[in-house]
């Protein structure tokens, strides 16, 4: 399934390579008095903002009886906005439609896992299966578009809100099964194909039409993995299918605005590469606070990290999604202080939002707007901060983005993130793919692939995020640390590139239709390098194994594998089971990797890696973190501890000292 | 809602001031052959037994066939026991209505958060918002209330059995759906005040009409905090109807004899206060240890209070029904061994049957009845203890109880348990308000307020609970751990009053429609002190944050609230984050704090308190706990070693020794 | 219910009592191109396998089209791999009915504990309750065996597969509810015998008509214990009757084929021994890497066997399922190396797979075959080993396969294992009492039962596992860990026996009808020795108490009981409880335990209770485990340290050496 969708932002359009950092903040007329808003955005613009976004809960505002719309607090608050100055990003109201909605057709409503259908009372309470709702969002886009589509103050446009948030991609509707259906005849053609694919000749479980295959809900044990798999892709495609209809409607009647949207970053149940095909700019909505309680990192981690965050779970999602943007990349919602969702809401310290501000521009992000303008002192977000406070008075985020409105006066303009010399392969199959056959608790795909990104941060390196279907050219080092389904393009790309390339295990260890490759794993890699993959175990522990690696012994568990192989033997398990078998192999340009390292090795082995790429590298950084953008380079200290930096004698210092305190930015410039 | 009930017990009737302890028992006729009543009656009071409690899961056997009344085993039962000198508690059944009528009518069954009907089979199998039942439980309350109203024998009433045991009190039915949504209409009258006070323009929730208000069943994300809070009310409410009808009858019917209701305490589902205004005494059931497992203390603490129980989740329920009652407070149920239902079932130390009986008395209780006469050999609780054994060889309690029954006698007559210094606070609606919006899971409201409960009796300070309804004459101090919606009437009279305040973090936070107050928390308290509430966290662990207070560091945690104040600061926060910002802060009469304290501050800081208030104190009694009653003072061991009790010289002990053996009480009077 | 199976394997049929250890292997035409199955043939012979099990998922294969069969795969894969030397073992299919089967007639699912319908995509979604699926089930046998019957190379039949797999035993759907009170209408006869025995004047819970008694399924609390018996004892009869029926058709159709089923070790949903009187062989399913997982063990002992297993699971059920056998067990899915299922799939030890088959030879089993021929590259189990790799290269446990096919030609013929001097009693009612009224989640009969079983083992003490229908003749010891409901014939045996007996706390503690019998327990184990429980708890953990043991102090806790006894005192509780309470007591003949020991105290136990009944025991093997069978003495080593044996100096080594390396085998024959 390729885009349909045609026209792209032309160059008369909104300017989507600012010269600086933009900034922005959300806002909810609808949730305040009309007299408010006049001060409001000339605060806003006082402050620096450049955009606001409004609208994506708006429907019922809008349309508060079935058919009858009133535009009129719409039209003043946009009226207002663009008066002041202010861009505006409008959302597409389709996240919340309102229960007037609903009860006339209750078919829009999504079914759990739990097989209970998930009622009105929040938001996301649709399914992207429901026909009536597919056509319901394509009304009430239209009828936005047709009133702003060429509104001079409408400078972009949002499609929706977080899709996937609260778990709402998947579906277990009664629309959702006829549209399965549907799917699956489509991929497979015939009942036979599927047959094959699904292994249904296993357990019995053959199906003899398409009208024949359920849902993967309350099945005794679990489900053929194609089943599943099938599931998921089916799934993401609904949403890149309800997602694209609104981006068609915008496109055709709101020339020259780009369209975006604001993902959920480690949200894996839909395609966000393949959704962002239709975007002109990807956004992701930035929470690093629930991001280090809700991530990987062990407690006493999490414990040092308490109010800064985990330091490279955010700035590889803003690598992922400029990925995602082929370059053009916005944070829609940055987090201004503590908010309302998570286990425990600990509040940032004080100089982090700033340092977040920072921390995107530097990754190549050019907007960067602030989740939300005042804090609602009503409704479910109400512990949820703002940049002003319920009354009005300035937060603490307030004062730290006119730090950040000043501090980008000071650097100079139009510098663009190059492409880095890593490149690290993020592909959403495999990562299905390790969802639906885990093989043991212990894999988590997500966080094995972000320690390999925090393992090369660590050391200093700019990594770019790539798909299978990106451009590998100029690329030193290759990092596939999860892919399990490799696609032949990609495997040409990388046999025609120069770059060095590491595989992690489970590399190529599935077919499309979740079969083990003929031939046994690595698949279609053994193109690349020659292994044969003969056992595969998960453990219960990262210590549960020891290897030899260039005469150091280092820990590694929750998963190893047995290979046969050709290749240069470069670390070997040593311990009682299986002693000597192989724990790293390669050959002059791939390496690949039977074992899940601890974090000690992994240092060593990327280490290693780099300077077999010919990548230079910094000793291991604690907690700093550096970051490149043009001839400036970014540090950033999510540490307790104050550093001397490394600055090279012939850069000049724009923002901040060499001395970086805690929750501290420094700029620098090459001369 | 207040209540509309109008008579009350009389002074001709039933003695709700008894001179001395009364002890009774709790027994089921139904479940033994007709010969062992007689002798039954006989031991009991033969053991000193003043009370029998019967009936109230008797209605299948009462009612065998829909409409057609058995009384035979009811009148003999209380003819056997009354003619033995025992006074009848009589139980309306309605806690287990027959199988027969639920099959009439399955309207009456509830329906649990899961979406599925809870079924027949144990008891409690029914919705408060039943019509049905609520028409069915007024027809066998009049049937009992006819034939029993006024026999001699029967001395009181209880309504129902332990209302909300089992998570019972909310239901997700049809009927509920329906009644809250006529509960709303009468709160709001209209459906834009709704939408206001839910704060519907959030995330486009708004409502057009009442009846499109579903209940909070399966929503996507967590529904409006007042939708929940309201689902709270109303299911509270429902209770309390439910319940008054019971009592209209009873007191139309059976004059002179009090009526009462044995809650379950730390079931916070509905408020116990509110249903209490329809009672004559308030009873509760005593599981302390259950109440030990289920509780709040750290695992090294349940292990040394193994067989003792929490000295303090007991003392503070008997002070918070002592509230509930306006003074008259009942045990209705005495564990008196093991029982059944907790994760693992230990037996209380020889001694605590006695020991808990005591304790009951020093705060108040006039009547302690045990559960049961005799251990049941089958169905659901037979693994339940009793004061005597299934073969009806009396058990432990049987013989501990005869011991109270003697050492009663040398006690003075008459002696009343006088009024505390030290208020604590208790707020149904604010407990609700913390549950709804916890802005994480490391703020739980009970484990608090019995923690400031048990910092103080520690101390050996007597201490009451009181509702925000309650007078606040005679009080030094008055302390609200988590007090988040004040109401004007309360702050009146703590204005009047002389008594010192504190007020824990969250006081004041939200309005009665769960909103943020005007001008921030903690709203309307910013009468009593001058300070500003600009941002609150919630934490990881008790140990997250230090502060220094009075030269002593402290460790604190799980929340913090960073304020504007122009009070003196008492005590500061140091660390990283936001290092001297105010810990405690006060003026002459009031003091807010912003943190949870740990123990060991908490100790430090309620002795503070008390010298503030001019209360006297004792040094930390360990598992000592004092309790006072008229002149009379009771000392109770919790603990594996004796102690030398600090009795003064010129008291006389009446019961045990100044050096107090584990599980042991000693009871001296002031001379 | 006793069995109405008549007919038994006659002499002239296959024969269970081979003379040496036969081989065999899962595997699954149908999965595989009919091109492969003579080169499969051909190597399995050539390995040294003897027979070969087929066909328990190829209904949908056999039957693609209702009423439409296709015997044409069948009749080729019966003839290649007869033709090739191998004895066929032919599956029912009944354990996963096609999807058409399901869309005909949805009655088929089970309904699960949620409520919920179990769907169709994997396996086993049939309610044995359903009428349509006896009756389908009786056609889908029949149809098999009146084809393959009198098959010359088929030689043995398995009934459908698992019974009790992924929890499908309980089915709550209407059938299943339909049934459940027929049944209990033949139970009790009358009503009123059934409200006597669920003791429903508890509670007003009587019953009128068998009609009004409902399935225990989403009951507001616990049901009565005896109504959740009730349903257990429902549920296994239905799994028998539906076994039996199978049973019925084969016998009838395909005579001097002896009846299996592969049973799932640790399921105690039904009951075992009773299915068992059905089949000639019991056959179970040996998976040692998810026993350990799974498993009782404290985690650092599963760390320590992490790749080895517990030693006792497994050859506790060899011995439980000899027994259900009534001597003749085969293994029909050994584990050939890592699987799929588990939290975590750890790779057994090289050597295991070769320990494990000796293992199960030393413990009477007569033919082990393995889980399965060839790894399955697709669908739900592709992570499983099998004896090849999917690309059929051999994998380790072929190797390990052909050793033992080799090895087995050194030991003599002909040896059977002899009745071992200890017994163990295992009932699975007494396990459904506690699991009903478990009384604290410490209370794990499962575990208990094992813990002595290892307790005993690791003094090299043969043990047999045997049911209260055993012939108790020859034992000097018997041991009943969790006998709740002892019967009147086992009683009887007991007594008329020699052997010593030691029964565990909670033995005779209920009724049938699960009451506490009158006269308190232990019921009427009072004529074996004269105790009376007066008090019983649970406890937190194995560490609360402490005893006095024969001069040495013992942990024990989790259980514990307070008696009254006039037998000799031989174990005290010490510590602040009740010291000098009795813990162990006895007379010449019988002893009881009133607590659970800690390990080091089961082991002294046991060690005192060998001497008592004069059986000769060895020091702590550690983990080294020996077994015997005939004159033939097996050794294994569990551990991870090689060690020497006690082997007699007169005895033979025929397999292995006396220096006994990890994960080896040494087998040695007494002269």
């Amino acid at each position: 399934m390729s885009s349909t969708v045609q026209s792209r932002v032309d160059a008369t359009s909104t300017d989507l390579t600012p010269a600086m950092l933009e900034l922005g903040v959300c806002y909810y007329p609808e949730q305040w008095p009309r007299e408010k808003w006049p001060e409001d955005a000339a605060r806003m613009v006082e402050l620096g903002l450049d955009w606001v976004r409004i609208g994506e809960f708006s429907w019922s505002a809008v349309e508060p009886e079935p058919g009858q719309f009133d535009w009129s607090f719409m039209d003043e608050a946009i009226d207002v906005l663009g008066k002041a100055g202010l861009k505006v990003i409008l959302g597409t109201p389709t996240a919340a439609p309102p229960k007037w909605l609903i009860d006339r057709h209750p078919d829009i409503l999504a079914v759990g896992p739990d097989g209970h259908v998930r009622r009105f009372g929040a938001r996301r309470h649709y399914c992207f299966s429901s026909r009536t709702y597919f056509r319901e969002a394509a009304r009430i886009t239209r009828a936005f578009v047709e009133r702003y589509g060429h509104h001079p103050f409408v400078r972009a446009w949002q499609t929706d809100n977080e899709y996937g948030d609260h778990d709402t991609i998947y579906s277990y509707s009664a629309e959702a099964e006829r549209a399965f259906r549907l799917w699956l005849e489509n991929r497979y053609g015939t009942i036979d194909a599927l047959n094959e694919a699904w292994g249904t000749r296993f357990w019995s479980m053959r199906y003899r039409h398409f009208d024949e295959v359920d849902l993967p809900l309350h099945v005794v044990e679990e489900p053929s993995p194609t089943h599943l798999v099938d599931f998921v892709r089916f799934s993401s495609d609904q949403v890149v299918q309800f997602n694209r209809q609104q981006v068609e409607i915008i496109r055709a009647g709101s020339p020259g605005r780009p369209v975006t949207h604001n993902f959920m970053s480690h949200n894996i149940d839909f395609d966000h590469f393949k959704l962002s095909e239709d975007l002109d700019v990807a956004s992701w909505d930035v929470y690093p606070m629930g991001g280090l309680i809700n991530g990987r990192l062990p407690d006493e981690e999490k414990a040092r990290l308490l109010r800064t965050g985990d330091p490279d779970q955010v700035a590889f999602n803003h690598d992922l999604y400029r990925a995602a943007g082929r370059g053009r990349v916005w944070v829609m919602e940055q987090q201004p202080g503590p908010v309302n969702w998570a286990a425990h809401n600990q509040a940032p310290a004080d100089g982090m939002v700033r340092l977040w501000t920072w921390l995107a521009y530097a990754h190549g992000v050019d907007m960067v707007a602030y989740f939300r303008w005042r804090q609602a002192p009503f409704a479910q977000e109400q512990f949820h901060a703002g940049l002003l406070l319920p009354d009005s008075t300035p937060d603490q985020a307030f004062h730290e983005t006119a730090t950040v409105a000043a501090e980008r006066e000071r650097l100079p303009k139009n510098r663009q993130r190059e492409r880095a010399k890593v490149a690290l392969v993020m592909d959403y199959e495999s990562r299905w793919a390790s969802r639906a056959l885990p093989q043991g608790r212990t894999y988590q795909a997500s966080a094995i692939c972000l320690d390999w990104y925090a393992a090369l941060s660590r050391h200093g390196v700019d990594i770019d995020i790539v798909s299978q279907e990106s451009d590998l050219e100029g690329y030193a080092l290759v990092i596939c640390p999860d892919l399990l389904i490799p696609n032949t393009g990609f495997i040409e790309r990388l046999k025609a590139s120069q770059a060095k390339v590491l595989f992690g295990p489970r590399s190529g260890s599935k077919t499309p239709d979740m079969h083990i490759p003929d031939g046994l794993p690595p698949g279609p890699l053994r193109d690349l390098i020659d292994i044969r993959v003969t056992r595969v175990e998960s453990l219960p522990s990262p210590e549960s194994e020891t290897v030899l690696h260039g005469n150091r012994s280092f820990a590694a568990g929750t998963w190893r594998e047995t290979i046969e192989t050709g290749e240069s033997v470069l670390a070997t398990f040593t311990g009682a089971y299986r002693p000597g078998s192989p724990a790293l192999v390669g050959n002059a340009g791939v390496r690949y990797l039977t074992a899940l390292p601890s974090r000690e090795w992994l240092d060593a082995l990327m280490r290693d890696c780099l300077d077999w790429a010919g990548i230079s590298w910094l000793p291991d950084l604690g907690d700093i973190r550096l970051a490149r953008r043009g001839d400036l380079t970014f540090a950033f200290n999510f540490g307790t501890e104050a550093k001397e930096l490394p600055i090279p004698a012939n850069a000049g210092i724009l923002v901040g000292e060499s001395y970086l305190e805690p929750a501290g930015v420094t700029i620098w410039r090459h001369i």
